[in-house]
């Protein structure tokens, strides 16, 4: 039997900036024969998310960088087609960093299988059941603790950790003011979703607005943007506010991180609290995040949206749908098509 | 009996910038009656807190503002000399908001009573056992929370607090790094106090010499200055780093805050948790503090030094002596003497 091809983006260069299609380079390989403990997983969904942006940088985040000539780092979903680890056979669902690349070769210990549950889209295992449901679930009540009738702000509030956050928080009884980047994003979250109230950061002055639309002051803060919009946000936070630092999207492309938040001394003087979360942290509890948000979306309480983008090919023009506000939901590339059931 | 006189500086424009001698009036008053529940003061040692440049502004910070035209706010320590609180009487000694002036008309509740260790100077009980010695050990141990062997880099730390903080850190077993703003400063904090290292930050390139300082990270970083210093700590700290915003005082004399760090994001990446702190918030358990501090005193792990400037009528000048650096420890004015014992 031919050895089976693996089609792959290469990272060949550090980005300066956006992303350039001059950073990646496509490749076509044969796939290497399994050795014990690995398993080949075909991608059928690859998440694309801000992090790969650090991830392709020099400096070191709270991973390695990833090395140049090597498959770019990303997190996906598929179906395992060979295995030689005792803890995976042929057609079990699987998720991990299976990289930007129609096939991997993986560790066993490196993916994490799943049930799925047929009365779900697969998607919703990357948008919801995933380190994007874990990150919104974990960040927010462990790092943001809301309580029932405080008032919590998201920023970046139409993407996918955003948009269940805001809605994780109307579940445990907050008052959600979503930040967004459209008219279009906001009738989203208001219509679809159930916030409160939003603020387009694009056309309205958001420290005026957050003024008005939260008069006791903000006592959770969920930052995925960083920049005027944290800075508006720290004007505005309530006497012993919690800010989740959960992303600073504004700011992945800069060469020299900007100056921060002029109203840093809020911090001090309202006795607030911010406290930096990456998801990653928490793989060992994932399954206790998913629980809940499986109830959730069966109940109808969380609702996603998804911006598929389809092949494996478009990979680096869809990443920056992420940095130029493209998107709405969680931005997919759909790498193969899911088995017919 | 005529009635005693009282003299006050108040606080008659709000200050641009500096303290200036004009936001101050110098008034001569006779004292009113005390009636039931007040207790007549007067005043020995007034402390002179960088937080009174808040007070003094026109936006409420944990505290109302001065109103214009009422004795500047300050803490101090006095005598009894009358009063009309059964919890007080002639004699006895006290701490509490006193005022800039020589005596204070004062609700009991307002102070609290204190017994003299006359094995200590009077001055201890400023410099020390008080609400600075308070925010040293709580912001410090409550809120930094260092392990023995971790890395605390203090700023402001020939300061009031500043100092004191560095030597807990040793007393539970940090590696200490200080930052301020003089050789003199700095040779005090090592061979007087004790501390492993210091910056000085008006020479040195603090970020360059932080991080060959701290090769592991900075694990507790203790905030009293702000600005350009904080920023240079944050590009060094290590993953779960505590950040205590104890003061900001390089922008206590701007009108519009500064930007903020550029190393903002590394709170993120390294997940690590900056908290404000106002020591305020522990009035109801200095008396935990008291006693370790006292202990720590006695057995000479815990120095400190004053810088007395003598009569109230020098205190618009000598407060201005904290924002430039001229001071080194405690800065006190001595607003009458202590009896003679």
């Amino acid at each position: 039997m031919p050895a089976m091809i693996n089609r792959a983006w290469k990272l060949v260069a550090r980005p300066e900036g956006a992303f350039k299609p001059a950073d990646f380079q496509w490749t076509e390989e044969a796939l290497p024969e399994l050795v014990d403990g690995q398993v080949l997983v075909r991608q059928i969904y690859l998440s694309m998310d801000p992090a790969s942006r650090g991830w392709a940088g020099s400096s070191p985040t709270y991973m390695p960088p990833v090395a140049l000539g090597s498959v770019m780092r990303g997190f996906g979903l598929g179906l395992v087609e060979d295995s030689r680890h005792q803890g995976f056979k042929p057609g079990d669902y699987v998720q991990g960093l299976l990289g930007w690349q129609t096939h991997a070769v993986v560790d066993g210990q490196a993916i994490t299988r799943f049930d799925r549950d047929p009365a779900l889209p697969l998607e919703a295992y990357i948008a919801v059941l995933s380190h994007i449901g874990a990150a919104a679930y974990f960040g927010l009540l462990e790092i943001g603790k809301p309580k029932a009738g405080e008032t919590l702000v998201v920023s970046g509030a139409a993407g996918a950790v955003g948009s269940l956050v805001g809605q994780i928080g109307k579940i445990v009884g907050c008052r959600v003011v979503g930040i967004a980047g459209s008219d279009e994003k906001c009738a989203w979250l208001k219509d679809g979703l159930g916030f409160d109230a939003t603020v387009n950061y694009k056309r309205e002055a958001v420290l005026s607005r957050l003024r008005r639309l939260c008069p006791g002051g903000i006592d959770v803060h969920f930052e995925n943007v960083g920049g005027q919009v944290l800075d508006a946000a720290l004007a505005c936070i309530a006497v012993r506010a919690r800010i989740v630092l959960c992303g600073f999207i504004s700011q992945y492309n800069d060469f020299v991180p900007p100056p921060g938040p002029r109203f840093l001394g809020n911090v001090l003087i309202r006795r607030a609290r911010m406290e930096g979360f990456v998801v990653i942290d928490y793989e060992d509890r994932y399954r206790e995040a998913m629980g809940p948000l499986a109830r959730w979306l069966a109940e109808g309480q969380l609702r996603y949206r998804t911006d598929v983008v389809d092949g494996l090919e478009q990979a680096p023009a869809a990443v920056n749908r992420l940095f130029d506000g493209a998107n709405i939901g969680k931005l997919l590339v759909r790498v193969s098509d899911e088995p017919s059931r």
